[in-house]
């Protein structure tokens, strides 16, 4: 890929055994394994090493360039997070883009709305979403609802070709080397607020802070740049290295207040859609951040 | 140690080459590693294996049992938890009992409070005050400081020898295997409350959700036998496994609001008090559950 950042590979993974290992330069010296059953695929696509095995405790678990994507036991805190987040601000979402997100978790939660009309996946590389509806169902089963319009493609390309015309735009993609360099540039905030209508909200995946605030400062700078407004919020998702995953929530409404939902869900909805870790308290939560990351954030971005 | 619960050990972390996995059967399957630089003690306590080791990334850990029980990078993210929930919780927190916590982390936050007179650390094994004076100064440190009684000895029959006597009693113990069994046990708490003043405030190791759910509903369900009051909270610390810790909150004033400090942290404070994780903010918030969890304590305990 042509990637601005000029990156080197930093994936240093390896099967040891039964057990796989997470290793990235990026986590030197710490790394989460998992105890393997079964590789279930395996197999280079044009754009990244594409892996999926069986794992004893968490489920089929799917990783892209030696970096976990998710795993079936605990898929719901971010895919619920990423999309549940930017739903809930806006008050009739209908047209909903993803860009990336082949798995198809960020896609099960968008339909959960009535108000939907249809839900854009942009994933670039088809191999994502053709390992997922083998080996993820629960994720991808989805992605034959008639309301899904998959594209594969270039999620930028997309949105430059249908500008003004979301309400919200979820970017689900890997960290920022290889396939997904530039959605975490400048040009792709831009891109993301001309896709945007006035009252839409885009939400990205924001690395985990713990490990990564000098690039999620850096990201956050770049995308205050471009949008009035811009948040960023935190849950739990324990198999992303370090356990506590970021989101970044931008609007290109200046006045709309990202930390509180539009709208209120009760008890009733949360066992209608399924909702095991978003609810309208945790939205306001997910923006309350320790003090090492509102620090770090403070002077970057509204807080 | 004679238990009442029989466990069996579960402790299957090994050294591994050059890096320490951290193996367990009460989360088979998956496990965290740290590359080691150089161990720097490992001998068997008369109550437990100490082990201290350089890691490459997080500075010195100190692992009892098999377990982590902290690392100097992350080792702020609980410590302040524990300590600052409940003592934000007391009015005028004068008198304080810190029982386990020989690596001196609590302590050092109890003794960030002017109102404090006294912080007893009661912990049952020298070796672990020992080798964290001399691995993990930044913790303990602060063991020498006047207002500290140290106390090699089981906490359980100091709080019946102190009835009535603290006004906050934090218990940071090791998970409920080998030799703090007995800090998760029904008795335990009916000795907590005993020895804290009706106005005073207990807080306790309250494991990881994500994984230890059954046993978090036990022992808050025992907890609330005792307690009118209790509730529980949660926190990102990225080196127990899973990344989510849980904090139980409990008072015998069954009016206090466990969730609204008593005092407002402001910045200046924050500074002076060098908290990189907890704020007044992150107190409240702490206590908003993702649903998961929220569904598995409602009924157990007030929420």
């Amino acid at each position: 890929m042509d990637s601005q950042n000029n990156c080197q590979p930093t994936n240093q993974s390896k099967m040891d055994g039964k057990w796989y290992r997470e290793l990235n330069l990026n986590w030197e010296g710490y790394c989460q394994s998992f105890q393997v059953e079964e590789v279930l695929h395996n197999e280079k696509s044009q754009y990244q090493d594409v892996l999926v095995f069986k794992s004893k405790s968490f489920g089929n678990v799917l990783v892209l360039d030696g970096v976990v994507q998710c795993t079936e036991r605990d898929e719901f805190t971010y895919q619920e997070m990423i999309t549940h987040i930017p739903m809930n601000l806006h008050p009739n979402p209908q047209k909903v883009l993803v860009v990336g997100g082949g798995d198809g978790g960020v896609v099960r939660e968008v339909l959960k709305y009535e108000s939907l009309k249809e839900v854009v996946l942009c994933e670039i590389d088809e191999e994502v979403i053709n390992v997922s509806k083998k080996y993820l169902p629960d994720m991808a089963d989805c992605l034959t609802n008639p309301k899904v319009n998959i594209q594969v493609r270039d999620g930028v390309q997309f949105i430059r070709e249908h500008p003004g015309h979301f309400d919200v735009i979820i970017t689900d993609a890997p960290d920022p080397e290889g396939v997904a360099a530039a959605l975490f540039e400048k040009n792709y905030y831009q891109d993301l607020k001309n896709g945007l209508k006035p009252n839409g909200v885009a939400c990205c995946q924001g690395e985990t802070p713990f490990l990564d605030l000098d690039l999620i400062q850096k990201v956050l700078s770049q995308c205050k740049e471009v949008f009035p407004n811009v948040g960023y919020a935190v849950g739990h998702t324990p198999t992303y290295i370090s356990g506590m995953m970021g989101y970044i929530v931008a609007s290109p409404d200046p006045d709309l207040d990202l930390t509180k939902p539009l709208r209120t869900l009760s008890e009733k909805d949360i066992e209608i859609m399924k909702l095991k870790y978003y609810s309208s308290q945790i939205h306001r939560a997910a923006f309350v951040l320790p003090n090492y990351i509102q620090k770090a954030v403070k002077g970057v971005i509204d807080t």
